[in-house]
């Protein structure tokens, strides 16, 4: 009988949290829907100040932006963490075009790779050797590469429904494409754009030389898919083509730049310490507003949200904008480096860095248990259409901060329209619409507020 | 053993039809994602038509061109099925202002409702009348209603997560507006657009006088969202603001039109139809590319995806471009009433109308057993990310074709985007994403599939 009592008093209790919660995430929904202050912070950060390379004046106008809109919610602390960063520059416009026959050119849409080499001042102008894959050239070997411009022209894969696969399933060719095409002799590499649309857009990134002596560095640009498919042909038709380019990008010392941090101090376990953040550096093609603008002015809301609705956290909350995601992952080094040196605590990582669309679930980089955990609160997601709860990478800046006792979380949008945008001229604010963002900010919080509410059960209250 | 060798038997049966369907649905979201036809013909009907209206000869041709493309399709048959159709036109462009003081004016956007009377030629000046709701007229009554405008101002409901939802919660205004206001003596109405965005895009859509005699009909026009903040503001500060509007739209005489039908007979069930369409009309402000092109190419595109992956279906499976779905639903109804004339055997209904966005899945006015036969799928559904299925309304042109053995589908995409184009000027084509209205295409080709090769339960094969 007194088991009875007791069984139904967790039952009771249960069914208490239950609709406590649910009343908790209507507000969350409610408050970022109704009177959420992420869109008009993404405008500033897009039309007001525009591109933030790492090491820029934008890049320092946006720290000096968001700490003070932080300064303005009430936290408990707002601060700056200093970090050192990589700083390259585009320089004057890149320029390229296509020579079918002497003075017969067309020309191109091309853009420098983040990190690359310059070209020599009057341009490089050579045969193209057109590859799909990096193992090509191992085929291909010297003979055939060398003093030419190696072309990689693999697309990103159509049928894949998760674009961010398709992605990872074609990037190689723009991260080391210049290091391997310049071990057979080629003279500069063309990448085909990371993007599923057919354009005339360059998709800027990062590529990487890797252990390459400075002097045998080759330069590296990406082409408009529209271009790719423009020199792929003409190469068909005219194998002797020429492709010309001239860049003029430099890299210079390291400059100092910061992350920015605002936190709600937790009431019972402060020293347990929930980071959601996104980065605050973008490439300077477009004005960054999905990347990763988004990712910042998100986290920010996280924090507006829990003080609009009067939520009082039991954990330390941290939205942190981490600086050079793009180039360097320094600000995310950094803050991990830090934290562990002050033997901070971290028991949850939440990082939006997928584009601001409308949320469909969060990837996980955790334990089953945890993500049994977060499935258990399936049903309190389950009126937003957040249904999707995998097992996953979480996200770059978050991610030095892993270790076995934590939770890392990524938010996962719907991806379809991401790479239209990623690291390109029209990733612009009104390609961002106004609830979808907003929709990724309450999901945001509200698996903030339950992981604080409940705890991660593979750490404290396990 | 026998009976254990038996059930071995049905669970490697079960498992092998598995395995085929994973098959064919990857074959169904490979066909539209890398050969798909259906942006190519939305291209067409936005870019080089643009808005259908009703009785437009831009309505027929769309009529022209889709029979054209299907034609092509090599379908069983395709042919055009007459019906008789409501021809409203705008006219000139309507304007609006608001007179705050004797010559001072300001300019705000507007547009007739579909279906409305035209103001005087010389248009029509008044002061105004705000309200939230087609209630508040009884409170107001006659005597602060009558020779004045009533401006209609209740918001669509940010904090809803489905947007529809937000819309069937406003709508009433825009519909039976003028009728209700008409009662107590007012000589317009004015309405906020139904739109969840701030912006300067007035909304058309349809309007209804209901039994109100034709000499007693008030002209209604819709006002962009941010007119009606303005026209608000404006008469808090000066409620004596006059309000002048000019429309001279004008309701003809019906007009001949069709609907288009493509149709590949089924192999051993031709008696058992399985119609898939959307509407091929549309409002005239913009080019009507999500309201709703989207859904008539995506119908096409199921037809043409299973002749891509050689699909013999068992069942007929008709795509129907319904003609008049905005204003009238003569198509609809059309196709309906030959159907039951015919006596015609329709098991399976899907619509899609609600835009070319993501699809998260359907909607099924169906039984529960049908329903539970659609979840049985989700396992399918699991790799695109459709994990909506839920009772509710599927759409209007099919709706009258049901009936009890038949199983209703409504394409459930996702639904932020929707309202900041519907029925206005941007609703136009590149607003469609390419993929988003392929995955839809998809969507809809596999649900047909796997309703064609298991049958209704509650029809036949149950």
């Amino acid at each position: 009988m007194k088991r009875a009592y007791i069984l139904l008093l967790f039952i009771v209790s249960q069914s208490f949290a239950q609709v406590e919660d649910e009343k908790r995430l209507k507000e969350i929904y409610t408050a970022a829907l109704t009177q959420g202050k992420s869109y008009g912070w993404l405008n500033y950060l897009s039309n007001q100040i525009g591109g933030r390379l790492s090491g820029s004046i934008q890049a320092q106008q946006a720290v000096d932006y968001t700490k003070m809109q932080m300064d303005s919610l009430g936290l408990d602390s707002v601060w700056l963490q200093p970090v050192m960063v990589p700083k390259w520059v585009r320089g004057t416009p890149e320029f390229a075009y296509l020579e079918t026959a002497p003075g017969v050119t067309s020309n191109v849409p091309i853009c420098a790779l983040g990190g690359s080499v310059p070209t020599d001042s009057r341009g490089i102008k050579a045969n193209v050797v057109e590859v799909k894959s990096l193992e090509e050239l191992k085929v291909l070997g010297r003979e055939k590469i060398e003093g030419k411009i190696v072309f990689f022209n693999r697309p990103m894969d159509p049928s894949l429904i998760n674009t961010f696969e398709a992605y990872s399933g074609s990037v190689d060719q723009r991260r080391n494409g210049a290091a391997e095409a310049g071990k057979y002799g080629a003279i500069g590499v063309i990448v085909r754009s990371m993007n599923l649309r057919q354009d005339d857009y360059p998709h800027a990134g990062s590529m990487e030389y890797g252990d390459t002596p400075l002097d045998q560095r080759i330069p590296a640009a990406a082409i408009s898919t529209n271009g790719a498919n423009f020199l792929s042909t003409t190469l068909k038709l005219v194998p002797d083509t020429k492709f010309y380019f001239k860049q003029n990008c430099k890299q210079f010392d390291d400059v100092k730049s910061f992350n920015v941090i605002g936190e709600i101090k937790g009431s019972t376990h402060p020293d347990e310490i929930m980071v959601v953040g996104g980065h605050l550096d973008s490439w300077d093609l477009g004005d960054g507003s999905h990347d990763d603008g988004a990712g910042c002015v998100q986290s920010m809301e996280v924090l507006r949200i829990m003080k609009a609705i009067g939520y009082k956290p039991k954990r330390t909350i941290r939205a942190v904008l981490f600086m050079n995601e793009e180039n360097g992952l320094r600000g995310g080094n950094k803050y991990a480096e830090i934290a562990k040196n002050k033997n901070e605590n971290h028991v949850f990582g939440l990082e939006s860095d997928s584009g601001g669309f409308t949320p469909r679930g969060f990837s996980f980089d955790a334990s089953d248990a945890n993500l049994q955990q977060v499935k258990s609160w399936a049903t309190l997601f389950e009126p937003y259409s957040i249904h999707m709860f995998v097992k996953g990478y979480a996200g770059a800046d978050i991610n030095p901060l892993k270790h076995t006792e934590m939770v890392l979380a990524g938010l996962r949008p719907d991806s379809q329209r991401y790479f239209d945008h990623h690291h390109a001229e029209n990733d612009t604010f009104e390609h961002v619409n106004r609830r979808e963002l907003e929709l990724g900010a309450a999901a945001m919080a509200s698996l903030v507020y339950l992981f604080d509410k409940y705890g991660v059960v593979s750490s404290s209250e396990k």
